[in-house]
Order: C-alpha cells, then structure tokens, then sequence
C-alpha cells in the first residue's frame, strides 16, 4: 500500500508505502532489492517538483513461506527483485496518477535529465491538463533541462502521434492526438537519436484543482 | 519598456525589454554596464520556472547629452550604472508583477539557491495566491534547494511579521500575516544568521488564471 497527494518528487517525497511479503530472505539482501526497486519507482515520479521531510517506504518479510532463505545473486533474488519492483512501479504510478488535483498519469519516457524538466515543468503540465499537443514546451523544457543533446535530431510522440521529427513539427492529426491526450494515461516519447540510455518519470498534469488545494486549504 | 508573461526564469526568459538613453558613454563600458545591471535585475526574476529562447534586453545610447563620454571605472560611470539599475529593477519587477495569472509581486530576501527553489516551487507560490502565511513551505523549499544551512537558526518574515524563529513556529498574529499577504506586493525575508551573503528574486503568485492561460489558451 502507499498514500501521498503533493510535494512529491525525487528523492524526498511526502508519502508513506509499506510492502509486505511471506518469502523468507535475509535483511541483507532485502534491503539491497528495495533500494534497487526503489529507483527505478519510488524514485521516478514527481506531482509538483515540491517535496519535504516524510518520506517512508518499508517492506517487511515475515517468512512465513518457509522457503530456504533468498541470498543475492541467485536466480530467487532476481525472481524475488523482479515481483518487488513490479509492485513498487504500479504503486508509484498510483501516486502519480492520484495527485492533487491531477486528472490523468503522464509517462514521460527520455533521458533523465530530461524527464525531470518535463515533469517539474508548470507549462508542459497545464498543456496536459488542457489536452494540448504542445510538443515546443515538451522541447523547450528539454533543452534548459542541462541534458547535451543535438535539437535538429529529436523525435517527440505523444501516444502513437508522431508531433515532432528532427526538433521540427511536422502535419500531424490534430484530432487523434487529442484523442490520445483525452485518455487518463499518455506517454510522451522523447528520442533524441543519440546512444541507448533511456529513463522513465510518471508525473501528473498541472489543474486548476492543484492549485485550489494547496491555496485554499485553510480557509 | 519590457514586455513579457510567462516562461520567465533565469537566465533564458521569454521577454523583450529595450532601454534608451541620451548618455555619450562608450559601446564598452555601455556593455559592461548592462551585464553588471541585468545580473541584479532581469536575471533575479522567475514567473513559472519555465524559459524559452526569446530573450533579449537591448540599451541604446544615442550621445544627444553631448557629455564628454563615459568610460568604466569613473565616477560618472558608477552614477550611470546606478540609474541604469534602477531603470532594470523596476521594470524587472514589474514583469514579475504581471506574470500570468498572477495577483501580486513576491520579493525573496535571501541567498540564492534559497531564493531560486522558493520562487519556483508550486508549493509555496499557490500558498501566496491563497495569502497563506504558511512558513513550512518556504523552509521545506530552502531545504532542498541545495544550499547549506542549519535550519534550526533560521529566521522567517512575511512583510515585517516574524513568522518562524529558529527553525520553529511562533505564536504570531495570523490576522496581522494576513493583512500582509493581502497586498499587492509581499516580502519574504529568510534570514539564516550564516554570514553576510545576500541575495534577492522577484516572482509571483500562482493561481487559477495561470493555470487557466496555459491549459485553456488554444481552445
């Protein structure tokens, strides 16, 4: 399980998540898979670029399963690291997906320099709130994110709509795009040509609920 | 005169602003004086966060005063650039005071990275829209900005109202911090009895409008 709303980004977000399992595995090597789940989930998702001092993840191993104990480097410990980081991936999107005032779970997958521009970014996060296909902001926000990339190379789809080819737009349909903007879950695809790293953020769009929330919470 | 909205951060914001002036001063003391003036003005303003490439602050001298030219490291120079200043911070904050949406003018005192993270965060600029005199996000914001202090000597004022006092609340007059926060134009002061460094930025509030501008705007 996990809760948080706001003030969540990378590394210290508001939120509390406790996972629990049956499987018997030293506290060794149930730390090391935690921590390796953890970046690659608790650690990919930002609501506003906010965070604070409460942030918790726990995972608590009973043993009850009774199985011989999981050490690292055996094929249980990846069995074991590849169930946990499923379940700390779909709970991290959850809270992406949940923030405040959030209407719909962006996927931004890129480098990531790049993905953390993008999803702090209060422009690229009202497009979406607005469905707009606005793949300059998209741009531009990579381009002061300090990544080092060639412009005139990158490719930008939302969804399946390609909206940019080699930095430049493209005629794209307007309407399918859209529609794809319409859905509560859009990925924005951000290719620069340029080797093979790739990373992946989920943040949520930026609505007039957001700041309704965090203005008005007192009164 | 300046113009500009949103997408307005350090050092690539998207505005306009051209100066004239009557001076006889030579074209390099000329540049000189508008790089030292735009780092403690244009370059101390932040709207959303957010930049684009559409930056540019042009000085024009046209010498009609017939003074004997100006040259660097003069006495007649450092008036120049103290007008010149003058002229820049004015119109710097009147960009910030106009950014979209925006219902007043938020002055940061305090060390850069501090004041960097305080004008950027949704956090802290939604609680100005909702004239919330909530202290514990601008702490939060100092904290993870980077910058190295210890929380527990730092002081916070909005407007003359001590707010915060060694890192901890205070029995404060919220009607008193609400009359503050109810004007126009608001000072937050973080002061962190570590040194005599100091540092200012100019934004504004973040509120339903600019949410409303930036999702709404093609539609």
């Amino acid at each position: 399980m996990a809760k948080g709303s706001g003030m969540i980004h990378p590394n210290m977000a508001t939120m509390i998540s406790v996972i629990t399992t049956d499987a018997a595995i030293s506290a060794k090597s149930l730390k090391t898979a935690l921590k390796t789940a953890a970046d690659v989930s608790y650690n990919r998702i930002s609501v506003d670029g906010d965070t604070s001092v409460c942030d918790k993840v726990l995972l608590l191993a009973s043993g009850l399963a009774g199985n011989a104990p999981i050490e690292e480097n055996t094929d249980d410990y990846h069995t074991f690291l590849s169930a946990l980081e499923d379940v700390c991936v779909t709970l991290s999107k959850m809270l992406a997906a949940d923030g405040e005032g959030a209407t719909k779970l962006l996927t931004i997958d890129d480098a990531h320099m790049i993905a953390s521009a993008i999803a702090k970014s209060p422009l690229c996060k009202t497009a979406a709130f607005g469905n707009d296909a606005n793949w300059g902001r998209l741009l531009t926000a990579a381009g002061y994110s300090g990544a080092s990339f060639a412009p005139a190379k990158v490719d930008i789809y939302i969804g399946s709509v390609q909206v940019c080819k080699n930095g430049g737009g493209l005629a794209f349909d307007e309407d399918a795009a859209l529609q794809v903007l319409k859905k509560k879950e859009v990925t924005y695809i951000i290719d620069l040509h340029d080797g093979d790293a790739s990373d992946i953020m989920w943040t949520c769009d930026f609505s007039l609920d957001y700041v309704k929330i965090n203005a008005d919470y007192r009164t």
